[in-house]
């Protein structure tokens, strides 16, 4: 599916722009449960990830959910590892997005067989259980099955009183719809006066071009919501290692509270170098991170103070479970990435999951929040006062409404013919 | 196309399997000249990187050699950075080779337009030319302009001598065609043997099946070649990071020259403690390095003791420009990765490049040879010895005969029909 955002400047920042687009999966059982996943794409890049999924899609068609959920690991491996597709990551890209795609479906539909949201069906499983659905090959060296189960373990207790926390409160929540590149200062001041009145006390925007223009729009932010509310900064990976030292030193006037991919993603020890210079400003990434990998250098390298995970980009739930738990083992908090086309319908899960039952406190948490497509789902996020509501349907909260899909597919549908 | 390779157990290792693919690209102009470049691939992955070089296709289509000349860094970057394909990457994976293989093209058909080989063009091309077909971006803390045209401007002294060195002795190179997993140990003796006799004296198995297999199968390589020869071995990621610094302190007592790819591809923090581990014996890697912000990290950590490009992994010819220079500063020799479809074709005009504009010396260097599938091409790679003979034709020696497209396009060739 494609979505026309790009004509709104939604969406645009440093590095990216193109009408929003998602790769769909939709499973069906033999007694018609669906179960539906996707990862999020950009324009043209959609084609390309739905050739991928069709070159997987025969590890997961005729399976059963009780077989795969039996073996787990194996199941992931299937994907993950092809044989054949292997040579175009390992891990990583168009192929491992494929990949998140089928795991987050397989996962939606579980939810769905079992009549849970996946935040509950993961935050009850039994510790044995979970740690089985975690692929710990070429991350022991960071956290071993016996760490995590102690970690799992330890999260059981006071989990109702937790989750009664978020029944009443909802979880934390920062907007990033006030500041995306594209749109001009009278837009950015007026959206974020908005945004301040609706509750939020934490806003991002986006830096990276003109250093003048960051400066001149970062006032404008900071203008309206005080000097106690939070104001985060994303740069989108458009910098160099020194570049964004130096701009993060114009920028510290506006107490931002973290900088979040000030250079490319892959870039570990740059990373570590940008915030030994910023602290104690924090350095954030994650939405990029090309799979567990990555994130366990990232917190070896202690290169980042905020863990952006994102639902779509690594191999679906079971990666994110092992994230999840790297971050605790080495005492980050974590704020998911979201926006795109559902990911704050997905990332909702995967951070309530980690407060009940990992991190198990809410200090320094936050999910991004966007306000764009939520209109397309049958289970949309449900926000207020800035906090995210706690979801109730069973499953993943991944279905988009069959007119949606209709309209909106590529080239096809109404929308785009 | 694909190449039916893997019935023979040709190519196998401790983590691909599949037919030798080849996204194939092929550029014309007007006046009928022809460039070709490719991307190697394994099996069912071809498809995913046909798909995304039609997504690159209309940034070179239509444009004029000498507009791409005499801006190549915007020219790259209209492939690496296209603003729908970027957050497929970023610079990884599919849409990273689909760019090599498009960037690889305008450079055969540029060498084949001035009548030189692909070395000789670089090797005779004025240094601030050099400079200006690479992009410096996120690695300037590693390399920047001046220090990569001081290292071109003092190669160009001597440049004649060390060429008349390779005109009469051929560019040194090893073999991996006797160690593949899927052999029998009888059959690795006799290629062993049968290599030993033609002349080469460095050879390379794959490890990462039991541990058992892999000390008995390096006996069996040892004892054919005497403790003079040089032994490398490749894991091909298959280990975890400690448990590679044990199996290295098993198989050390067979005198291995290199561990290769010891661990996953991204883990830079890994190879380093892994390379601090298993001193003298050196680590390599490279041939998954999805660009040159992983290279320039490796470098920074220490992390090997031999660097090993690939011409067709990361977005061609000017981002291995990078490479080789960085490498250069940080002085870890290059070993190129060869075999796969074609690849030896490519990287000998690289590491001839190398030798004789960056690197300056041959101790240290070697080229990989695989004897499979050079039939195909036009200008195939020729060795004598144990040696790359230096290529003479004009090109990048990527042009594949017309009855091999024909035979092998998949899934239309007659030999997959």
């Amino acid at each position: 599916m494609r979505f026309p955002t790009a004509a709104a400047g939604d969406g645009s920042d440093a590095i990216n722009r193109g009408d929003y687009s998602a790769t769909y999966v939709s499973l069906k059982t033999d007694e018609g449960v669906e179960g539906a996943g996707f990862t999020f794409t950009n324009g043209r890049g959609n084609e390309i990830t739905c050739a991928a999924v069709r070159a997987l899609a025969h590890h997961v068609v005729g399976r059963s959910m009780a077989d795969i959920a039996a073996e787990p690991v194996a199941f992931w491996r299937s994907l993950a590892a092809d044989a054949q597709l292997r040579w175009l990551g390992p891990e990583k890209g168009v192929i491992h997005m494929a990949t998140g795609a089928i795991v987050n479906a397989v996962w939606d539909l579980r939810a769905k067989l079992e009549g849970k949201p996946l935040w509950k069906l993961l935050a009850e499983m039994p510790t044995d259980e979970l740690v089985r659905n975690i692929d710990f090959r070429h991350i022991t060296d960071a956290l071993t099955p016996d760490e995590a189960a102690a970690i799992l373990d330890k999260g059981l207790s006071s989990l109702d009183d937790r989750r009664t926390v978020l029944e009443r409160e909802g979880f934390p929540s920062y907007t990033t719809s006030v500041g995306w590149l594209g749109y001009p200062d009278d837009k950015v001041r007026s959206l974020t006066r908005q945004a301040y009145a609706e509750g939020w006390r934490a806003m991002k925007m986006k830096v990276g071009g003109p250093i003048d223009d960051d400066v001149r729009r970062a006032r404008v932010i900071r203008e309206e919501i005080g000097p106690d509310a939070l104001l985060m900064m994303d740069a989108n990976q458009v910098w160099d290692v020194d570049e964004a030292i130096a701009n993060m030193a114009r920028l510290a006037e506006f107490d931002p509270y973290w900088i979040e991919e000030p250079t490319h993603a892959d870039d570990v020890l740059g990373h570590a170098r940008i915030q030994r210079a910023v602290a104690p400003i924090r350095v954030a990434t994650g939405e990029v991170a090309a799979n567990r990998v990555i994130f366990k250098q990232l917190l070896q390298a202690e290169a980042i103070g905020v863990m952006q995970i994102d639902a779509c980009r690594v191999g679906g739930v079971n990666e994110v479970l092992a994230e999840i738990l790297m971050a605790a083992r080495f005492g980050v908090p974590i704020c998911p990435h979201a926006g795109g086309v559902g990911l704050c319908e997905l990332v909702q899960h995967l951070a309530v999951f980690d407060y009940l039952r990992v991190g198990t406190t809410l200090s320094g948490r936050m999910v991004e929040y966007v306000d764009h497509l939520h209109e397309h789902f049958t289970d949309p996020v449900r926000t207020r006062g800035g906090r995210y509501l706690l979801p109730s349907e069973p499953g993943y909260s991944a279905t988009i409404k069959p007119a949606s899909i209709a309209e909106f597919s590529f080239p096809e549908g109404p929308a785009w013919r």
